[in-house]
């Protein structure tokens, strides 16, 4: 019977797993992202421990990566920011060690994969994940294909409306500041608010100000992309008032032109979470390492 | 042998052409969108009129419309702000009329189609079509397929920012007011100098500021879709000195961040005009009418 490992390559930590589906997990790893050579040799030692050996293994992974099969650096971490990191042929490695065959996308790609196959996007042909937590990320399927394009999309890194007057913190993010990455990441928040975004309570005025951001990028993404859902993911949402926030504001902001019931009455099942929560990303990895069988 | 007719169905004027690609149109019509009845009255007389019957028939509409071929309501223009067409059934009124299959798309849509077909955008699975003219629009194939998504999108609507104390324009949409459409549109060039965008020399302020809203909003296109090519239409692109102005700034905005040789080497044929110059819209109707043949 086939088996499958999956690999969520995080930045800050990778999770690995084996079995084939939510209700299946026969094995699970978590370890923090050191040195690709110690990392990746977790990962090995990892798979190569399983009583039963890996059908396929599929990885969601950091970036930017190049995810293009027909590449020769296919499965590579290109220009990442991660110190080491640069041009590691992530999937090459771990096919070689292995000797099984390698699916590779984004880390967001990937969770997208497993919310359409077992959760909160089952049977939606074109939607969003989109993770806020170190960083923001989102991927996409378009009309029944994961998106990809020139390179992969890259969507916590536009421009969103930053009222200086209200929110005088300029952004963290090294390449362009006050991205939507740079004023509502994690790390934004704690250096705004100077602790934690999880210590922060339901009425702290953090909240409305990270629905604002969020709310002004989903509107973009919705006049972009016209997903029939939107599935966020990631520690920062983890605040229970956070959702009902962020719908409230785009429907403002949509100002009713785009007018589907999906948005104008259904906006409740329209953002939503993750019905895998954290284990989206690398049980979408197995769906990933299913699909390439 | 196939024959084919496309209709660019316009807010401001209809074209109507018979033929199999831009090397062999028989007939071609142009008159102003007025009323439903007359307008679609002369859509008829027009196809009635040729000496040949047509194979099947391509609409790319105005909208908002409902494009898709599983709605009752296909092919109907809905929630538009055009007096007397709202919840006009376009394809059905052309279809009953002329016991022809019709199929039925965006304007810009099918501009994209038509430029995948015979244009700018040949053998390119993933790219943008943006019109800027009188309203802004972009149609998309991502990995292949037409994008519909939810509705369709909206591109033109996106925010971009708006720097008050330079550009005191408040802009002229009725949702949004300075949304991209709003501030970069034809008809906001005008009210904002006073004279028709065609009139406005090459070196005049007007140029540097409209390339800024649009590298803006391609800036954003680019890290949600990752096109593999954008195309631009429309009349406000007749002016030459601005294609050059939008690649210099995209690339600018950008900030090396998207590490793919067709920005950071090619961004002179990333960013292209339609190659079928202003019939993009009317073939791309005809392509629509042979994939549906």
């Amino acid at each position: 019977m086939a088996l499958f490992g999956g690999i969520e390559a995080g930045g800050t930590k990778f999770v690995c797993a084996v079995g084939t589906g939510p209700d299946d997990v026969r094995a699970v790893t978590r370890f923090p992202t050191t040195t690709p050579a110690e990392t990746i040799g977790r990962v090995i030692e990892f798979f190569r421990s399983q009583p039963e050996p890996m059908t396929a293994i599929g990885i969601g992974a950091f970036g930017p990566t190049d995810p293009d099969p027909a590449s020769p650096t296919y499965g590579t971490i290109t220009s990442t920011p991660k110190p080491g990191w640069q041009n590691t042929p992530l999937r090459k490695l771990v096919a070689d060690a292995l000797g099984v065959p390698v699916a590779f996308d984004t880390d967001v790609n990937a969770a997208a994969l497993g919310e359409y196959t077992w959760g909160a996007a089952r049977g939606i042909d074109t939607f969003i994940y989109l993770t806020v937590g170190t960083g923001i990320g989102g991927g996409a399927m378009v009309e029944g294909r994961m998106l990809h394009g020139l390179v992969h999309p890259e969507m916590g890194h536009i421009r969103v409306p930053h009222d200086w007057a209200v929110d005088p913190f300029p952004g963290f993010c090294p390449y362009h500041g006050d991205c939507l990455e740079g004023l509502a990441a994690g790390p934004a928040l704690e250096r705004r608010w100077g602790t934690r975004a999880e210590t922060l309570p339901p009425d702290h005025p953090a909240w409305p100000l990270e629905a604002e951001y969020l709310a002004q990028a989903l509107v973009s993404y919705i006049l972009i992309l016209s997903p029939k859902r939107i599935v966020i993911g990631g520690g920062v949402m983890h605040q229970p008032a956070l959702f009902p926030l962020v719908r409230t504001r785009v429907k403002e902001l949509l100002a009713g032109y785009v007018q589907s019931p999906a948005i104008l009455e259904g906006i409740d099942t329209y953002i939503v979470p993750p019905a895998l929560g954290d284990r989206a990303g690398v049980l979408g990895a197995i769906a990933l390492a299913q699909g390439q069988r």
